[in-house]
């Protein structure tokens, strides 16, 4: 199936919470830090106790390839327990000179076989070929990150008036062809939000940000309903994963992401 | 030892040229290509074979990321063999939110322990911090690439006539409390080079770009030179580790980097 199939048939059923697994050992429950597949473990509690309400999972490199060659395995096996109907990311926010690109998009769609992908524009749209060629997939650009520091460059004013992070935006519209775009616009930048939505065309939208970042899920879910949009995802991964750190971690995640998804405007 | 002194040591030495280890186990020599560990055995006779006159080694993440856990064991036993006086660098291309580029930081200094890195500075300040704190370390911030995609964006005009990679350069210069970044500076861009040098102050200048993608290593070497400057290193990758495909590409290697070595305008 198509991968941004996967987001309008759960945006249909009224889903629209991405589970983000930064699985941090250092964070994980104490029952489990002993246990030598300990990340593993978390991540397959975590993905059977929120499963029938994740509209996707977002897997942040970092947290695994801190580890090495280990936590890379682990994160070949998290991918496998994602179930076919939901959306799997790498949050890996790649670009880099062609031939170069092609071995991470090789990496992230063939070997890891995931559904859709971060990228950095920053090197402009050679940098991206590569993943835009695979259009069964998804590529999220990031265009206004959740971070303070997207005020350091997303936001420098172009000699058109225009900011930068405007005019990616732009850019990604016209990469368009293969219907396999769509970007990542942080939920802490709800006045930004509100007056770009117009020009998102009919890119998929992936928000960071909401929970240990400041971003609220009621806000965000209110900007795309007062504008009759759906085809879009809030990612949520700290509060979620670590909403309790006892033996009830996984029925606690449960719970939380329940409460987001009952969240409607 | 602080890894600015290695660049600045081996620019003593007269050693300019990086080796970019980017092994791609389909770009091989046939005598290897059967080998379970084909990829770790091409590295260790490049570095044996070229050590005597590399300034550094890089190694970009893509090609060993491709291959999965097993790819980054390849990797993780690769920078083993990187003598202690050349810098080793992970190409990366790096920059997350806070709390993700700390866990990225672990992982190529304390994990891999790699020397340097590079880094996209899309994101702002506060998604490479992370890696601004490790004083001895080296951070290669990309401001101009040395690809074509370059002109998207990082040649965008701001409302103050500066293009974008000259207001990043600018920032990079700021954030140099450390005395541990550097720049990427495409070798294919000898115009920019000419024009923006002056403004490069103390940072240590990583030139990728030249062989393959068209950039000349006596072009380079002269403008540093004309402005009696060091502290820099240019990028060869693939015109040094394949430029023979059969059993004698260690001996090629080390004829190509000595002949590139011995230029000198």
């Amino acid at each position: 199936m198509k991968a941004v199939k996967k987001i309008l048939e759960n945006n249909k059923s009224g889903k629209f919470v991405c589970v983000g697994l930064d699985s941090d050992l250092k964070k994980l429950p104490e029952i489990l830090k002993n246990d030598k597949d300990a990340v593993f473990k978390f991540n397959s509690e975590i993905i059977e106790a929120t499963k029938d309400y994740a509209a996707a999972y977002k897997i942040n490199f970092a947290f695994y390839e801190q580890n090495g060659s280990k936590g890379l395995s682990e994160l070949e096996k998290t991918v496998e327990l994602i179930p076919g109907n939901i959306l799997s990311i790498a949050d890996a926010k790649r670009g880099d000179i062609g031939n170069t690109s092609e071995m991470y998009a090789r990496s992230v769609f063939e070997h890891f076989r995931f559904d859709a992908v971060t990228l950095n524009p920053y090197m402009g749209k050679d940098s991206l070929q590569p993943f835009l060629d695979y259009s069964d997939k998804l590529n999220f650009v990031l265009v206004l990150t959740s971070n303070p520091g997207a005020n350091d460059f997303e936001k420098l004013i172009l000699n058109d008036g225009k900011f930068v992070y405007q005019r990616i935006l732009k850019s990604v519209n016209q990469w368009n062809e293969n219907h396999n775009c769509g970007i990542v616009f942080g939920a802490t930048k709800l006045e930004e939000l509100k007056s770009n939505i117009k020009d998102f065309g009919e890119l998929t939208v992936l928000l960071p940000g909401v929970g240990a970042q400041g971003g609220s899920m009621p806000d965000v879910k209110k900007v795309f309903k007062d504008n009759k949009r759906e085809n879009f995802i809030v990612n949520v991964s700290r509060s979620i994963i670590y909403k309790s750190s006892d033996s009830d971690f996984a029925e606690a995640a449960r719970s939380e992401i329940i409460s987001l998804h009952q969240i409607n405007n």
